[in-house]
């Protein structure tokens, strides 16, 4: 894949989103999200939505360029937000950052955004807790794609859970994962190609699993991690319902259908939960880090299965990719390219970047 | 199932575990967890293991009956504990209790015990937060018994995720769900029965997929929430080293196979993590259990899927077990049944309960 400078990849996102009239500041903040998707290989996540997500919900006045993040409510542990329906990435940014600094004081802290909108990767606010050398959490409720076990209905969003945790010598761990078996999107590349889905990863318009790509897309949903009864879909039901108590309803925004969708235009009425914690609070550092790096060891140095080469810690494919970014440019696919064409055509802007 | 008085069934266990030097409220600290896992029908979790998890190791020494918790440090949110190689379930509960009213003053608070052993049932501790109307959280980590994807080497425990929240008119949405697929006494039982297991639940001593459930429990280990990388298997896996890196590496105890197992026995250096959450903190309570009724009962009134007739919200089946128990007493399998006279007959106590 030909491949880009981040700076000029950040740059345009930025005049994109304050061509719509987005400050300096936040504009920075949401491109900096959107092309650290980009670096990490979650291209799902990142520039190709510059448009769908943001740019068209934008123009429509479906989001509030010039949103203040508000305090509702706070405890020496605690803030209620709500992001005025502005922007996702930069009201996650300056939570996560308030409820970071809340931290450093109380050792604990926990934090809620509501009436927000789409913020990307999930794992980018959680990472931020890095800086300070504390564990980082980050959850957000999306547009109900994910049918309840034994349901038919999609009520749930693929609603991911990102935790983020330091070690010594060892990349950090990251998990950072959907409570779906897959995204949307990757059940939409198999219907493009014309091939059929894994048994388990959604169901068609009777609630039944289904290999046709079609019938999930039209009238079905995706599967909770787990699939069905016989691998115990219940607990990823479990989990993303989990995600959406602690984004949707402790925050006071929208949850389940409520958060909009195809079948629900409009506000979209995402919430967000975040929560930092010093590792100090519990034991020194120095000994948590060492022993982070012996557990990562453990399980990265174990015996493999036949055929395989590798054992990953979560986040380790991402660090690795994030790295040949800085060094080599970011890679683009074509599609995104073309996205990245359509919404500077969109917005009267130029798209100048040329591959690296 | 013949049924059983749960004050008897208490009495017994109680009796038990101060015949092996444990003090009369720690045995029925205990006692409690182990019978309220019966009734919530989690037979797994429950008497069955009177002897096999904590009469044996108290007869060979390797739990000391008469450990006290001890506190290592402390914050205003935060709190880590030492067992000192006690009980799991006493330690837990004071562990908890603790925690609890600590959130009572500071919004939220943590807690990790290190050294500790088998707690039982997980949602046992994270339930106690209901009593106040708050959130609830407890994790635990556990016998090395699952691989972690591309590895063949059972290195993570089933390590559960057990996270509790109020209702308005709805029971409490419970999630207590191991991390792995299965536990290992669900493959021990269709090895009995001659059956084979579904592909997916573990694999063979090569690290392969494997439906024969001998392999799995000779050489072999279990497979994370998800399964095989086709169903998503690596969230699983990082779910799991979630709960080890909470439980075992903050709390300073043992993680993944410096627990004990059948390959290393001794001290099971079994780690908890806790936490409790005030809903006030965020929104006002009553705002927040009427969006949590709304939320379960939007899931549960949605269209079932061909074949289906209910949806269930996670701890639903288990609040209805507990309360046909309360009414007819508590249910145990013959096995069970045989296992107290065992246990009974080791200790020499008497087991004179008579089913109801």
């Amino acid at each position: 894949m030909p491949t880009f400078s981040a700076q000029e990849l950040k740059a345009f996102a930025s005049k994109y989103f304050m061509h719509w009239g987005v400050s300096e500041a936040d504009a920075a903040s949401a491109a900096d999200v959107l092309v650290s998707a980009e670096m990490r290989g979650v291209d799902s996540h990142g520039l190709i939505r510059l448009q769908s997500y943001y740019g068209s919900r934008l123009d429509q006045g479906l989001i509030n360029p010039r949103a203040a993040l508000t305090l509702l409510r706070e405890s020496s542990t605690t803030l209620t937000f709500d992001a005025n329906n502005g922007l996702g990435h930069p009201a996650a940014v300056k939570a996560m950052r308030r409820c970071i600094e809340k931290a450093r004081e109380s050792g604990v802290a926990l934090a809620t955004v509501r009436n927000s909108n789409h913020y990307g990767i999930a794992g980018y606010y959680a990472m931020m807790a890095l800086e300070e050398g504390m564990i980082g959490v980050s959850f957000t409720n999306s547009a109900p794609l994910v049918a309840p076990t034994h349901g038919k209905a999609a009520l749930l969003g693929t609603n991911p859970i990102a935790v983020v945790v330091p070690a010594k010598n060892n990349r950090p761990y990251v998990l950072d994962m959907a409570t779906s078996i897959v995204p949307i999107g990757r059940v939409s590349v198999y219907q493009k190609n014309g091939q059929s889905i894994p048994a388990g990863w959604g169901i068609d318009e009777d609630g039944k699993v289904t290999e046709d790509p079609q019938k999930v897309l039209e009238g079905g949903a995706l599967m909770p991690l787990g699939g069905t009864d016989l691998l115990r879909g219940y607990k990823g039901y479990g989990l993303a319902l989990l995600v959406d108590i602690f984004s949707g309803v402790l925050s006071g925004s929208g949850f389940s259908d409520q958060v909009s969708s195809a079948a629900n235009p409009g506000m979209a009425r995402i919430g967000h939960f975040f929560a930092a914690i010093r590792i100090d609070a519990f034991r020194d550092f120095a000994e948590f880090t060492t022993d982070m790096d012996l557990l990562l060891d453990t399980l990265r140095n174990s015996a493999k299965a036949a055929g395989e080469e590798r054992i990953y810690i979560h986040g380790e494919k991402e660090f690795e990719k994030a790295e040949r970014a800085a060094t080599n440019g970011v890679p683009l696919s074509d599609v995104t390219v073309q996205s990245l064409i359509n919404a500077a055509e969109h917005a009267g802007i130029p798209f100048s970047s040329k591959p690296m």
